[in-house]
């Protein structure tokens, strides 16, 4: 659409997940807030692990997942995020680049180790997230190039990053730099309480320099304060172009323009752990926008995606997603 | 049934794998021989890590899965195996811990990096290996103490060991204080291809230092040099005293004292990835030896055991294996 080079070019923090199973009296005893993230030292991440038993690890960070989603698609796709000179640092930085994505941030050596995220996958396949940001959060305004930003037709954000200083500056110059080279600008907000942490800045950025907006539900309930979804949706279309917004089984409600479609859920066999369903979701979404498809086909495409991947462990891809669609 | 402190103490190669999804087409590409472990050096591994695409990190070892199995069911076990002081050594160690296991070993610093084997998995739940065996052929005969190995019932080995020297000589020390202790030793001959690498030795020590033998029928005619299955049958049923034999769906056969029992394998829905099928059937048949079961009981938890492990990726339970018995 746009004589980009590529579709997507993700920013966000490089993470490695480490994915175990536990029952809701797990997370009530450990203080944990079912379905949420919440942000750890080094500590509390080793004093987590310590208690979660065996686990799997294997790439995530939000915007990557997204972006590892888009080349699985079909698409072409860039991500930037920072990991550390260290062996799990190694396996992301293998991971997103064997799904084909251009990855060359610089590896942080001698500071905080790769980022973690420990995932306690519940029974319903609900998944509650502990952070330990490292490296990722060291992410900053130089790993920002102008010649990255105006080779992709969008660049996608997500809110994490506006949880530290560094990352909030790198995403801050990557929204301008999109701006300026008539790229467009797409922000996913990340999580319910992130969108809280930081609620008029991010109204404002959405009012100003995001073009596409992603949320799920409760996080537009919580940017607008009100628990009517349709105040919410009503204020989102006041504020911003496009907005997809996702509903777990209800599917996807996206006002373009001021109107609102709303699209089914795919249907799937079981929920195995809806880790990445709303990344995938974007995936799908983004890869339609990129090829200039109405938006009710984007949003199908992001169900599709994100249905394939709460049918497994892991938010990365476990098919060629464009065989699927 | 002995007295002794701890059920089964396993000691092996402690391992990593990195576990991927492919077809025929890519084994044949690279020259991987479907359903065998190959080792190959360090370079080896990289080259064909770069190849393989985005990876699941899970523990692994053949007998660190036989312990971790032994636990889930309930018993109690211990493990002896070496990882390198380094992240993917950590990740090794706290799994196995967190399954309950006794583990101990001093991890190696400032030599090579903790072992990886690149699992591909079929279409149809076969896997393939690629191990790199790094810091795990440093196992020692100093690694082995007295004290560990006399506290176990049975110590359970596995046949990889004998590939290196460290290693082979550790895993004589075990079984010579096995013998010492009134502990019983059971061997697992791992591989066809390893099988054919030590052909004679595992003859020598089965027919003299071995009580309990473990094989799947490959490894059984690779060990006889036949192709006729009631003939291998009949051979080993002179040189050991008990052998339990896998043959994927069609159950196993067991020969104690001269006679052959049969056991059905247990149905499964989906077989989704065999890795660990005959290590978690050992662990099955161990906890009931070690609990003085009859030999068909034990060959039925070996197969509640398998069924668990192949229905999902990873050679690690990830249900508590003792509520399906």
């Amino acid at each position: 659409m746009s004589g980009k080079k590529i579709d997507v070019l993700g920013i966000g923090n490089a993470i490695v997940d480490v994915i175990a199973r536990h029952d809701d009296a797990f997370l009530d005893r450990h203080g944990l807030v079912k379905g949420s993230m919440q942000l750890v030292d080094e500590a509390g991440a080793l004093s987590l692990y310590d208690k979660i038993g065996p686990g799997i690890e294997i790439s995530g960070g939000s915007a990557a997942n997204t972006i590892a989603g888009i080349t699985s698609l079909g698409g072409s796709a860039g991500y930037i995020g920072k990991v550390a000179t260290d062996q799990i640092g190694d396996v992301f930085a293998h991971d997103i680049r064997a799904a084909g994505v251009a990855y060359d941030t610089p590896a942080l050596d001698g500071g905080p180790k790769t980022a973690r995220c420990i995932v306690i996958v519940s029974p319903d396949g609900q998944r509650t997230m502990s952070t330990f940001l490292g490296a990722s959060a060291l992410l900053g305004p130089d790993d920002i190039s102008e010649a990255d930003i105006s080779g992709a037709a969008i660049t996608y954000l997500e809110g994490y990053l506006w949880d530290r200083p560094d990352a909030k500056d790198a995403f801050r110059k990557a929204a301008q730099l999109a701006t300026k080279n008539q790229a467009q600008v797409a922000l996913t907000l990340s999580d319910s309480f992130c969108v809280d942490r930081h609620r008029d800045s991010f109204l404002a950025l959405i009012r100003d320099g995001v073009d596409v907006l992603f949320a799920n539900e409760a996080e537009l309930l919580s940017l607008y304060e009100t628990t009517s979804f349709a105040d919410a949706m009503a204020a989102v279309a006041k504020d911003c172009t496009l907005a997809a917004v996702t509903r777990s089984e209800k599917g996807s409600a996206i006002v373009a323009d001021g109107t609102v479609t709303e699209v089914p859920a795919q249907a799937v066999d079981e929920v195995v752990d809806t880790t990445g369903a709303g990344d995938l979701y974007a995936a799908g979404f983004l890869f339609g926008l990129a090829r200039n498809k109405p938006v009710a086909e984007c949003a199908r495409l992001g169900h599709v995606a994100a249905a394939e991947i709460i049918s497994h462990i892991g938010a990365r891809p476990q098919v060629e997603l464009k065989t699927l669609i």
